[in-house]
């Protein structure tokens, strides 16, 4: 035990690629390897390496994150905080806009839908946080957007007359009795919206009575989640699974006996997707273009860092899903996959359920949507007779009542709900989010009212006209693309500003 | 019988939801329970909890409004209206403004077609009435403006070299003759427009010798509109079913001993749908975010006012039609049937049509238009040999000419109209509506000669394209929508400010 | 004979619907009975009943039109017109600003394609000229637009390697040899756009060898326009047929003496289309509501007008079409027509040919595209054995070489081109249209060696993808039409002004 | 040999289509014929008759051009280049603005994805370069945007839950093993962009390790092309196929000689399109309307060159194909074939490929997209089992990695990309057109392992969602067309200036 601290000076030494240390709550850490397996990339490391990162690393991290993922050989000790130089800040005029719009923002009871949260959550959510949060795919032209809009091709066909003066539209998922049958879905880096992360979100889901998915990279640790549960209040699981598998068993069965009653294991996010809104919001057009070469460089290496990194095995397989059968009595669900193959599969392979989803859009471009996955799906389920054997759940694009009852009406359990309560939280913390879930309850009400159906077990699919999903895409694009941005239209011929005459 | 008036200060302690007085032209009246009855909501009585109501009361209730619906009990007696205090009202800006636009506003002639009333009366009716009128189910994306876009997937296939110097549109609507295919369909609150209220449609329906359909939430009471009518004048009634049989069998059959020709019975309103702009129009946003809870709970407290209030019963049901057949001889009309299942039934329930119908897109978002449904019903019909054992109607949308010929190329016996004449009495009053029926008679001798056809007996399926129905609904968003709003495009790359170089 | 001139004042006694006497050329002229058959209504002769309306007279009315259709009964003989009041004009500064315009125009070489001409049209033509050429039927949605954009539905399948050196798209229409399939479609009002009229597209229908149909509404005479033929130049006539059939008669058989070689009889306009934004764009707000009123009956009147006129008998019929054999030799087309139905019906009545057209959209709002039918015509024809017993025609909406080719290959054996010509002479005179014309041909050139045909006998079905035009009207509609233009979009919370904290 | 040599004043009286002389690098030389069979035009040759045009030859033309194409009978021999006078040029405000533009124009390393590099292009290339590269057929309506937006119809239907830690996307075209599935495609006038030319492009090439296809008619001279290749580089060769087979043939067998390892003939430009943004760029609208009608014939003169220009054959035929195979060993690709009966007709000629291409949408307006000639081409050839005859490329339209997989899955064996490349350089040079290329790759690893396949072999048409090509082409035009620019929308009515009461 050295009761020597570490200066400044020595750590700003560390300034490199090749030796790289960073300070986080007064202790020094060597990541030189480590910045490669990070998740979140190593330029963001970089950026902070021989200094004090505290500031930034807090609010997004769980406060065991470096405990556990850090060998213990790399920390290096306390640092004599007096000698850290600090750097001035200047007056970001950015950040000064964002507090005197908070200042001027619309009171909780102003929102009446989901919509209306992000709406309010843009203005008054750090530029990084609401990037993070709302970035998608690519260019984010179709997947993301079509998520919500492929709800638009189904249409109604109620009944009338039929006597729905009590609706009931409880359910069960997975065995556990819900008040709605949507659920909280898992969701990455909490604190970006809120200083208190993912526990928010838990107090929200016990008030309603709904099932919070907790995420394997929430800002907050697995334990501070479970903690801030109240009664029987239920949870489950969100897996990334690690290459090194003995970490994923003993996050796994650490859950489990922490009282989980569902492992959803992402399947859809072999390698994170590149959310250019996302890369844009965090890039410093700070050089000349040659040094933006250098600036190439770091990105290459930050999308080898993205392929490798052992968070997240892009080696898993099929094969491994009688392990997690083998290590956990939990029901294990496949979230992400994306057409009937795979769920017929996914039957084939024994697991409780699979959520069809795209991951919201943020990882492959031109994903389909999970509600068209759901039409395709449970007609060929229902053919087999295996529509019991499994439960479906979606998840990506549901604002709306309405889109919550055209998943039931085609066949699935329930529906999983992430951005918006994320919002909700940014903008207005936890009565935001439970504002948000109220509104969903008072439209469910409606109109299970008014398609006329009592119970949840009313709802089929001779309620619904599925017809615009037959066609396939043959839409035309959005017009505020980056392709569409980039084409110059023809001109008219033009007037001339002097007479001619 | 006490001699002695109330006086404002002991009306004013009951401002609560625990003891709730209201003054209405002099007399004071407990609403503490009604208010939880009341169609509009409890939030607006609760507004004037323990003062005078009667400014915002007047123009939007029958004068017999509270001695029909609210027990004699709770007449409290006269208020020494001396004793009552006076709010200050301070000059509205939006007010001045909207009377400077009236004084501006275009001459009637200048009115062309059915939108141009629409587009003046955005601009010089009060905001609340515009959006009470104007406002449609959830983010309005779709079932309202479907309601009229639906038309223009059906295209004419007119008929050439026909002797069509003398055409005739007079058609029978549950045997009445009728000079032109419409009605004026039922719409609630007409004193938000004209002061004077449905009396001026009646008189307008007259002139063009068409059929009015009387509303329950009249804001003119059934008398005073009935009376308004002249000579042989055919009128229908609109029906709300209330939860008290005894107050619905009383007005029904006051009706028919009355005069009225038809019972249409609403059928696609078990509750009252939310209607977001209406409700934001209302809204004022004056407490802080810790206040705007309390508003939160108000909300809530009215969405299940809503839900219960007796006026209309939520569990009225197919068994309920005999009993409506029992009480009165008038024809019996469903209005509000959405599917093909349910005209069948209504059918085989013996009643004598129904209007299809999604209540204006003021219910449930995502039900189709009604056009939509009557292409889905009539071949269906027609194949069983029943089209002529009903009358099929449908409503909503309908804006010009050659969408009713539509409609009754299609099968339909007639079309309701209902916002149209609602804003033409608001921006114009009695000659607004006449010049907009009279616009509906020339497009429509016009039309009926440019397609072919002398009489409505001419008309028929193979007059239209109507293709364009097969696809469902595959085609992209309006670009003017919530979710669409709150999306953030992708941006380029950034030019920088300062020069690099 | 009176040797007495009338005195203005006499004149202007005659100001009203019941005695309405107007000054032509120094002469009066009693037209209170003729005002009710004036093809362009009675609300323009009422303007100046009283007064001298050469001015408004001479730009679109042949010289010989008084001596023709009014009776010389209503010759009232000369007024002296230094008794005449004239009226003071006031600058107008919409005219100022167009002739600022007009010295800025681009030169006509800048001008790469139709549209252009439009363009520049838009800005240099008077705005009431403007309006009557570019009007369509009702809020011109549709039909109008989709002549055009219906040809986007069709893409082509172009074969390579095609020894394509030499092209010939010269081709024979009614046993004339063309150099280009396409003709000068008949449009009415040529002084509207040029002070020359139908002469100026006389000689450049001349210079390219192409044929000219002559509109029997031409602002020049008949014979005026036939006397500007050069050589062996071919006219066609298009016939209005009148309600007096000697008219008709008198009329074919000049025409056919002096040479014309085909007789266009339109079918579709019994009564002519209500364009709104003409009648807009003539409308005088000047009154009050009140007086507007009257302005309405007025109106009411016009439309009457426009219904009986017996300039376009509405008894026109399938029985007439003998009676025409009978009094020409000329061959015989049908204009308008729509469907399949009528054109089998035109084949059995022994007509040589039918032009498919919905007359510009200016008639029935959703009337098919030409393209459309001609789609839905030619497999019937064809699966009959008669594509040669009839030539047909289209015409609407065609720009581009390429819409052009859509029809030769679909089985037309020419297109109509009217608007552009007339916007190329409005705004260029006789040099615009012989450009508009050599850029067709240029495209047409271009675009046969593109797509591998070296004649008009080369084109053929397999050539196009016509698949877009199988599913119907199923799209959007556009953004920019009234009804959009009336709807108000759904907000999101406001921000407030004031601070909140 | 003259050792006198030519004044400018004797150069200067040639200056007119008749004797029209021009300076190129200090020599004379005569084009009066030459002009006539520019590629270019004639137009831009008489702007420099009897003037020194050496500036605006030299920055687009290989240096060897005069010598190869223009007969030594008209080197007209040196000039005495201080007699020659010198045109003043005025600082153009537009080259300013630009200038400017460059000087801040974003770092290499923003540029996150192809579209970012057109945007920027846009912004820093001259006006008429930015024009020439981007311009398309028509009105570029439909062909050049729907070469990507096609692509947009196809989904994708991944499979998760495969092993994808390690992916390979090389794969073999024409024999020759590469890194990624694109090659450079074919561009004009690479100097437009850079100075130095398409050599960058072959720089680039090789670091990618990725295929050059050499243009016809480069900027740089083929030989510099080839000269820039380093180590075992491949490249094709595009060839425009000349009247004179004898210039053709030495050609091809130059290329063979010097290592090309492939022949592309483009077979989809038998005359060159009209591409209207490239002449309005290059109109100066100096003159009045009475010169400009002189333009109008400079331009049909100009319209006629391009037709007739002998270096490109319009009677290129297939029965030309046996003689290539005669003259070279090289396999033999049809570059611009558009219909499955071509690509039949390729496979019996013995052909070894065929590009599916419409020559980057800048030939003929509505020619269908690659990629959906691709989905119609495929599962013919499979039915006939002669997939394996003949390979397949596409190009047009690609610019994300998503888009190449799209054309793999379906059957392609490689794309070619063009503009991107091009813009890449123009703004960034050759790190710009590496960073472009890196971009790609690393969007084709993370989608490969997204849609869950290791190696371009496990690609098939299963992974796909291709309904959306089924319908054809039924939507809705672009709105900033210049059809839709042209057409006035109809107004509501006009509130008054004044007052009326």
């Amino acid at each position: 035990m050295s009761t020597r601290k570490l200066t400044g000076a020595a750590v700003a030494e560390h300034n490199s690629k090749d030796s790289c240390w960073v300070i986080v709550h007064g202790k020094a850490y060597d990541v030189t390897e480590f910045r490669l397996e990070h998740p979140g990339g190593q330029k963001i490391i970089l950026k902070y390496a021989g200094k004090d990162a505290t500031e930034e690393f807090e609010p997004i991290h769980p406060p065991d994150t470096l405990d556990k993922y850090l060998d213990s050989s790399k920390h290096l000790g306390e640092v004599d905080m007096t000698t850290v130089e600090h750097e001035e800040k200047t007056a970001d005029p950015e950040e000064v806009n964002r507090q005197e719009r908070i200042k001027h923002m619309p009171s909780l009871a102003a929102c009446y839908n989901l919509m209306d949260f992000e709406t309010v959550a843009r203005s008054v959510m750090k530029n990084t946080a609401w990037a993070y949060y709302s970035s998608g795919a690519d260019d984010e032209i179709q997947t993301m957007r079509e998520n919500h809009s492929a709800f638009h091709k189904i249409w109604f066909r109620p009944r009338v007359l039929v006597d729905v003066e009590h609706v009931d539209f409880t359910t069960t998922m997975l065995g556990t009795k819900v008040s709605v049958p949507f659920y909280v879905t898992a969701t990455a880096l909490g604190k970006l919206g809120n200083p208190e992360g993912e526990v928010v979100l838990t107090r929200a889901a016990h008030t309603h009575d709904v099932i919070q998915m907790i995420p394997t990279l929430a800002s907050c640790s697995f334990d501070e989640i479970v903690d801030a549960r109240n009664g029987d209040q239920v949870q489950w699981l969100q897996l990334y699974v690690n290459k090194d598998r003995s970490i994923t068993k003993r996050i796994v069965q650490h859950a489990e006996a922490r009282g989980c009653k569902g492992l959803f294991i992402t399947v859809d996010a072999p390698q994170l997707g590149r959310r250019e809104k996302d890369m844009r919001s965090k890039f410093s057009d700070v050089g000349s273009n040659v040094q933006a070469n250098d600036g190439d460089a770091v990105d290459r290496s930050q999308g080898a860092a993205r392929a490798i990194s052992s968070f997240i095995d892009p080696a898993l397989s099929w094969k491994d899903i009688p392990w997690f059968q083998s290590i956990t009595k939990m029901p294990i669900i496949l979230k992400g996959v994306q057409c009937v193959e795979d769920v017929l599969r996914a039957v084939e392979a024994g697991v409780s359920g699979v959520v069809l989803s795209n991951h919201g859009g943020r990882q492959l471009e031109f994903a389909r949507s999970a509600i068209e996955v759901l039409a395709e799906v449970m007609p060929i389920l229902r053919e087999r007779g295996w529509e019991n054997r499994i439960e479906i759940f979606i998840d990506g694009g549901i604002r709306r009542a309405t889109d919550m009852l055209k998943a039931l009406c085609l066949g699935a359990k329930g529906v999983g709900i992430g951005r918006p309560f994320l919002y909700a939280m940014s903008a207005y913390g936890q009565p935001g989010v439970e504002r948000a879930m109220q509104l969903l309850k008072d439209e469910m009400e409606m109109n299970m009212r008014l398609i006329g159906a009592n119970t949840i077990a009313d709802l089929n699919p001779s309620m619904l006209d599925v017809r615009g999903l037959v066609g396939g895409h043959s839409g035309s694009m959005p017009s505020d693309t980056l392709t569409i941005g980039a084409y110059d239209p023809l001109q008219a011929p033009r007037f001339s500003e002097k007479s001619k005459l």
